[in-house]
């Protein structure tokens, strides 16, 4: 912790930041420069908050210089961390292409958008049980039976599956259909209480980025459902908020290696969401893929004219097997595989 | 709604458009123009989402022309809403100042508090219980055991009480406390379980903007609430996600001026989570109050140096009292009362 | 300034640092933490750059520590400055509102628009002869016909002028019509060439902020100006960019505050081309001069249904004197007047 | 044009907007749906603006239906442009990877500096003669004398220059010294009498986008370049403004997918003033060429520590070497070469 004193600071306002760090149990360095003088923290600054400085006479800022994540950091972790999904690894060398609607509609959209994901050549499926949507009035998702749906249709295929939880209440759902991988959505980055529960599982997390959320709060967010006990955490980017209104949101390719320098945990990205048109999808999933993500979320649909939800948004299965294909040369490329 | 077609787009693609607006129930009226035909959809336009036309054959792009949000819109609610708390109102000609500190510490900082917001000519008092920290290491709030030493300061001075709701779990504890106004926070604001969950009761709720929602977004986190049955819903404007990095947010005053042509319910403003400085809180103040917001949600501490979250950004019970007496004059100037 | 060092900083790479220092003519102050050496530059500066550091081996980052602003700001000069505009101070206690329409259309245009300047007991008007507009196929203004017609209706009312200069080959119409104020348009904020050539002229200067400026970056543009010798410089927020679309530009009233604060020139406000709608413009006004700013700058058009650009977003004559009356009491409540 | 009439608009004011849009030569045809009327304007709506219906009685908005650009838009001119750049074609299969240091500095680093981009396989250099530094204070480059500095360190490799141009009194010596592209910096994307000047050139001119420039006003850049005779126009995205503070700008992939589908000029990417930081400049320069650009402005410094400005962000020869390896194999994997 760097503190920061004003021009004018008095002799005693700097001693009554040198006792306030004293107090904490830490040490302090006096450095009287030229225009300001400058007193730094030593020992474990985590156990202080700039606000605590800031509010005191005579101080001008003070700053954090460590970093206020521990257990999600690279810092302490230097390998990547390789995420085990029913024997499916996420994070390592190989790519994992994620596909499948934005909602479970009917058991038979359920069935052919499983057999789309296979023949595309994935090895997990998403699909949404529980929809957050803006508007009260539009379909909120089948729910529990919407998990039942989906967990036959990806049984007959093997698929491991990965859907949203939103409320706390509905995590024995989750668990009674063996949800594989639970996705914290969007809206619910900076649910703390959603976020200690996951911790609390045994379950591989998709932790999706605040629509603006710093990377830091980010990686906060993770620190909640690790401090928890939890490690099973995957970043997941899908674009953030932006002035520009041609698109939906700004897809974030430096947060991918941002995150791989500041993580040891797997990166991958939503080129759906990002985006929101289907055209867009091909181009952005390069772009994740040669940024160095470690995999993809992609919303793909037997049917996309007649999806319930984000039907503009989703790839038919012809294109997604293409796109494979083309993110499998691009994986090549930099000594990846798909 | 009005789909505009493409400058390619075929007849058969024009009639496919035509086919799904009159699926729903709706009429069609086609408009050929020089270099795009566009279709408007006559009816009830509610039902029909963008996304139903945007994945279609030869559409450009479609709009919705009419406000998605119905209860809290004021198209069919002219009068300005006044929401009764225990005999105070909220959105009438008298401004209300709901003051107090950022987390209940301890029953003699929350006498203190209480008394300072009287002594300041306040009618209401604001602390939290549950803390939403963006650290899992940080102080996470008293929990229930704060509610109780809020209600019995509180009581003292006769003063309702608003305070945090995070979770669905915690909702009795706010039964039994008499907890007089829910504050919804800024990260839950689309926490849409939630926000199903207050609408069911029948206490006022403060729902504070989220961190980059847009104005509409806002308003329908609000008619989620409103669909419920409880109409007690104030809008409370703290400040939007910029670049700029010398303050914390953007306190976004015009969204004071578009809400109260948008919805017939009051709106107030917290200055203190806006700038996140002490000293930037009256100028926010008095420009919320002028701009036209129905009250302030402030932080003010007993002794902010001292506080546990957000010590930089309390005033002292002496700064409030002197804010208020400004805003009295600012109100008067605009016909108002404080 | 501050380096912080990585925490694998070998004892030869902080050596590195700390000749650069030197070099620099500076001294070095080094503070061994728990985690991290942070070593501080002791004297002038602002002679070194962040980028000097960072690209060193094992500096992890650095950071200035002083205001790198000089002239313009308030450390150095602590009293308000106020700027005359043939006699009429601006910066002072009296609050000025400098109304006129967004183009100069036509003489009889521009003569009624003087007589409601006037009217509504406004001292200075504005208008442009020269337009900067996001289409090449829009009108671009009259240019120096259009500042002959300015300056004639304005003499025949006594009011000194404000208009935007764009380009430096034009400055020698601009001294020809002896332009009272020049202005610096949004879009120029960062056209560092202007900026000096403004600096070597004996007129005041008025500097929009650039559309996604920082307050930092503002500063320094105005520094680039007083550099050349041309200190008198008002600030105009006129709002910045945001995801919001309901508006053109989100207000930033606490940028007044933070102004008020770091410098010791006036600052005025903007709120037609801030919120893009006339009847917002009431609202932003009277938030503006309640945080504090010293001016306004309003667009005001004899008859907005027909003016030649942003007609939606000009007053009439008698929305601007029933506005100016409102903002007389809201001055007079925070001890200034109109 | 469409423009949507509020729920109370009366026959009368419906009888204003179509009057407007006869006035201007145009044809109105009349939608009369359940709760908005809707009027569209037939013909080339280019000659009207939302503007000239927003402020007329009973209007709620109005909006284009069709883009504002034409010359530079893929809708009239469906196939690539190629740009020749002394035989080197930008903008067809051949990707083109721009290097060079940021601000030319001495004869001796231009030399070592060409001869990298050589080795490292680049056809085309970048350096800059006139700096836009955010500081009056910062080095502001070396003018007439660094262009004859890079001209003749270019010519004996053979490479074509790209330099940023900031004033037109500059042109002459942009002419004289033969500069084979002219680069139009972020903070001059809206200087519109420059942007008229480059018009009138017969030199390719890569525009880069504006710190918060929407893609159609970027676009609309390019049009009054265009509009003046030169079509010879690249654009170059280098990151947007945003809340994150972890990098300097955030890079939008998305931008180059849209471009692609709305202009038919080339795109290129600067990957290295987008993040800020050497580091990063790897990951996005593959994430561009993914995306499908045409090529990348990159610094490279011979010495890069020693840099006298932005020595954080440039790579060593060496890293540029290594990058356009990765590059190639990239672009071969979408069907492309470097």
């Amino acid at each position: 912790m760097i503190i920061v004193m004003s021009p004018e600071a008095t002799d005693q306002q700097i001693d009554g930041v040198v006792k306030r760090i004293k107090d904490a149990g830490l040490d302090a360095n006096i450095s009287r420069g030229t225009e300001r003088t400058v007193i730094g923290a030593i020992g474990n600054e985590r156990k202080l908050e700039p606000e605590y400085f800031d509010a005191l006479p005579g101080v001008e800022q003070s700053m954090h210089i460590v970093k206020p994540y521990k257990i999600v950091g690279r810092e302490w972790h230097k390998a990547d961390s390789i995420i085990d999904i029913k024997g499916i690894p996420l994070g390592g060398k190989q790519i994992q292409i994620i596909a499948g609607p934005c909602s479970v509609e009917t058991i038979d959209q359920m069935e052919k958008a499983a057999q789309a994901t296979v023949d595309a050549g994935c090895r997990m499926m998403r699909g949404g049980a529980y929809k957050p949507r803006t508007s009260p009035y539009a379909f909120q998702g089948h729910g529990a039976e919407g998990l039942a749906m989906f967990r036959k249709a990806a049984d007959r295929h093997n698929l491991p599956i990965v859907t949203e939880l939103m409320d706390v209440r509905t995590i024995d759902h989750f668990l009674e259909y063996g949800v594989d991988v639970i996705q914290i959505g969007t809206r619910n980055m900076q649910n703390f209480d959603l976020l200690k529960e996951v911790g609390k599982l045994n379950i591989p997390v998709v932790l999706k980025r605040g629509m603006s959320a710093t990377i830091s709060e980010w990686l906060m967010s993770a620190e909640y459902i690790a401090a928890g006990g939890n490690h099973n955490i995957i970043f997941c980017e899908r674009g953030i908020r932006s002035f520009e209104t041609y698109y939906r949101n700004v897809l974030d390719v430096t947060a991918i290696a941002v995150l791989k320098k500041e993580t040891h945990l797997p990166v991958i990205v939503d080129p759906s969401h990002a985006g929101g048109k289907a055209w867009m999808v091909p181009a952005l999933s390069r772009a994740a893929i040669a940024a160095g993500a470690d995999g993809l979320l992609v919303e793909m649909h037997p049917s996309p004219c007649d999806a319930w939800c984000d039907a503009d948004q989703a790839l038919t299965p012809l294109e997604l097997k293409n796109l494979v294909g083309t993110l499998g040369a691009i994986a090549g490329a930099i000594g990846r595989t798909i």
